[in-house]
């Protein structure tokens, strides 16, 4: 039976040298966002289908992988309306749709503020592309109960500390808000009706450019759409886009406020106003913001405010706030210094004795060293390259007449054979 | 659209402090196996349906999730001839089946001698039980490519010192051949045929006991089911056990010499020879193990040499071996220390400024501490009460007239209110 060995189509196996590195990664920004005051939590893969399906996941929706369920009979195949009606579980396309319905199960063991950090897979059936995969990492934060803006400083405060922690510099958040885009588009008489449908369109801006954009609003009737992008200049440095906010129809609005207030406790993080960044969702709420970075032309991750979201499967109304790392976006760019790791390697005889071969090893791990063994090759050479790429530092041949003692052997440096 | 919010059956939510002490055994594990020279990889969640169901799951390939094809058409559904055939994707049920399909992938760019760690969950649709879940975590640590017992000799040390730094003493590890099971079985004369069979009922003693394995294998038609049980006596202790390795039938075996070497290899490791000892899965081939621990009726995890399977993926023979620990199981056991960490709470006045709020909170992370922000409560006592459980150590109030200096402040300890 030697089948085709390929993972499945779009997802990834990660070999030692990388998954060494994920990990680092992820412990990384694992140990700023706790420093930050966020706790982790872990939710399973799965959610109720019902439940990925409510409508809050927009077109991800789509792209959930389902899971079939349990003992279906050739009956239940023939009564079902639809294929969807075979499934009662599906694989999660985010980390927003579960922590909600987390904190609605669990809302009673929880602080009234409460900070969750998410790192974890999610899975989306999109069709594979370089750089796009159907299983990847998200590392989510959020901050539930909390209606001030004090939530948003601290989201943004505490990216800003990964992507610094990770030697990812150079990084700039572009933030808008969701009321400011609603005033700007009732400013131009964009009718409520045709308000989602322009924001989705307004979203595309980096994509098909200003052209572009006015021609779709154009399209789906927006009658000012030219209007709607004088005066305003987006993607601005620094200060000069925080002037944009003095527009008059922005001036004096609780958002305009709210987002000064950002800026003032935000300190260095060099925030950039943007009032033509939509972010994708249709639940955001408030205060919205994306990561940008100068190397690349797509956004590290994002967040929002969102606080209608939770209610829907509360029941009561809870604000909420989150910010996402899109971590496979992240990982290349990231600059780890080097870890100190002892790494032994004891090249053995086949016939040394094994229990002295492994009283070798257990004094070397029992001293801190990493130890691997390794039966002596006819080709030294190949296997000391392949041990220092490992990230091995020294080796030492175990003979048959070897003692039980690591000092006594000859150690040599793997870096100056 | 209030929903019944519960994680799906049979799967558990982590809440913050199991989850972090969840994190911390398992990178105690993680950094045990790492020492004695495993290397972690990962692998997608699902692997293709057809490769799950092979054969070399034994019963778990039947409690497989199954993954729906997308885009499905209802004369997809019309013309399938099981509910199977809608499926090509399925949850892994063990990591076994997906380090195999790993090695065939990608064996070029893995040392001749592979010695795997893989940390991950695994979903298996059983009836959920007390301390039983549809989702829960393994520990495997596996070796590809050694043929000699010092792979079996590698990974019971790295085992036994996993279990060592988990603060879970006490252990001892059973250890039998599964050549030795065929030799027992053909010197009592069981056929062939009834072998597989046989030593089904055999694992079951711990259950059902002497009578009723011997009850069993006289249905299954094995003639002389009492004799297999005369003059050799489970689940012995140390030195006692070993004795039994003297009997005719063991005597002058390569299997006995292999588990005699092991032994010597394994220093203190305290090695019970067990005869009886068969372990579920049908493709071991050599020597197999298991924890056992005195305070709990269920093996904390075991494994054994599988030379057969890696061959069945990759067309080649390749040997192998592994070890797999039941994190589920394990985590109730474990003992660890308490973990250093300064917690520091903030508690603002809701009129403090914002900005040195935040510059606060900075600081102090800047200095090493977690740190949490909390809006001053009405009910100081109930949330110092909460900090204090979520293992924060010290508190100060940030008032209006706060000064942006944390040293400024007026701290007290959490534990001396």
């Amino acid at each position: 039976m030697a089948t085709a060995v390929t993972p499945p189509r779009g997802m990834r196996d990660f070999l030692p040298t990388e998954k060494a590195r994920r990990e680092r990664v992820l412990q990384r920004i694992r140990s700023v966002y706790r420093a930050h005051g966020f706790d982790e939590i872990e939710t399973p893969v799965v959610e109720d289908s019902a439940r990925l399906h409510a409508g809050l996941g927009g077109d991800n929706e789509k792209l959930a992988f389902a899971v079939m369920k349990r003992g279906l009979t050739m009956d239940a195949l023939a009564e079902a309306a639809t294929p969807l009606d075979l499934a009662d579980l599906g694989l999660r396309f985010d980390l927003t749709v579960p922590l909600a319905r987390f904190y609605a199960s669990n809302r009673g063991q929880l602080p009234s503020v409460f900070r969750a950090i998410q790192i974890a897979p999610v899975w989306r059936a999109e069709r594979p592309q370089k750089g796009r995969y159907r299983q990847f990492v998200q590392c989510d934060i959020d901050i539930i109960g909390e209606p001030g803006i004090i939530a948003e400083v601290e989201l943004i405060s505490a990216t800003a500390a990964a992507l610094e922690a990770l030697g990812v510099p150079g990084c700039s958040i572009r933030v808008n808000d969701r009321r400011l885009l609603t005033a700007w588009l009732a400013a131009f008489e964009v009718p409520d009706a045709l308000r989602p449908a322009a924001l989705i369109s307004m979203d595309k801006l980096d994509k098909i450019g200003l052209d572009g954009v006015v021609a779709e609003l154009r399209a789906i009737g927006v009658a000012r759409a030219d209007d709607l992008f004088v005066g305003l200049h987006p993607a601005l440095e620094g200060d000069e886009s925080w002037r944009m906010l003095d527009h008059a129809v922005f001036a004096g609005s609780a958002a305009a406020a709210d987002l000064r207030s950002l800026r003032a406790a935000a300190g260095e993080i060099p925030l950039v106003f943007d009032p033509f960044l939509v972010r994708g969702m249709g639940y955001y709420t408030g205060p919205i913001f994306e990561v940008a970075h100068p190397d690349v032309g797509y956004s590290l991750g994002g967040g929002g405010r969102y606080d209608g979201m939770i209610g829907r499967f509360l029941g009561t109304e809870v604000p909420a706030c989150g910010f996402s790392l899109g971590f496979e976006r992240l990982i290349d760019l990231v600059e780890l210094g080097d870890e100190p790791d002892d790494g032994a390697a004891l090249l053995y005889e086949r016939d040394a004795d094994l229990a002295t071969v492994v009283a070798l090893k257990n004094e070397l791990v029992a001293e801190g060293a990493r130890v691997r063994l390794l039966a002596r090759p006819k080709n030294m050479k190949a296997a000391l390259e392949l041990l220092e790429a490992e990230g091995f530092t020294r080796f030492a041949v175990v003979s048959t007449d070897a003692v039980a003692e690591a000092a006594a052997l000859d150690w040599r440096r793997l870096n100056d054979r």
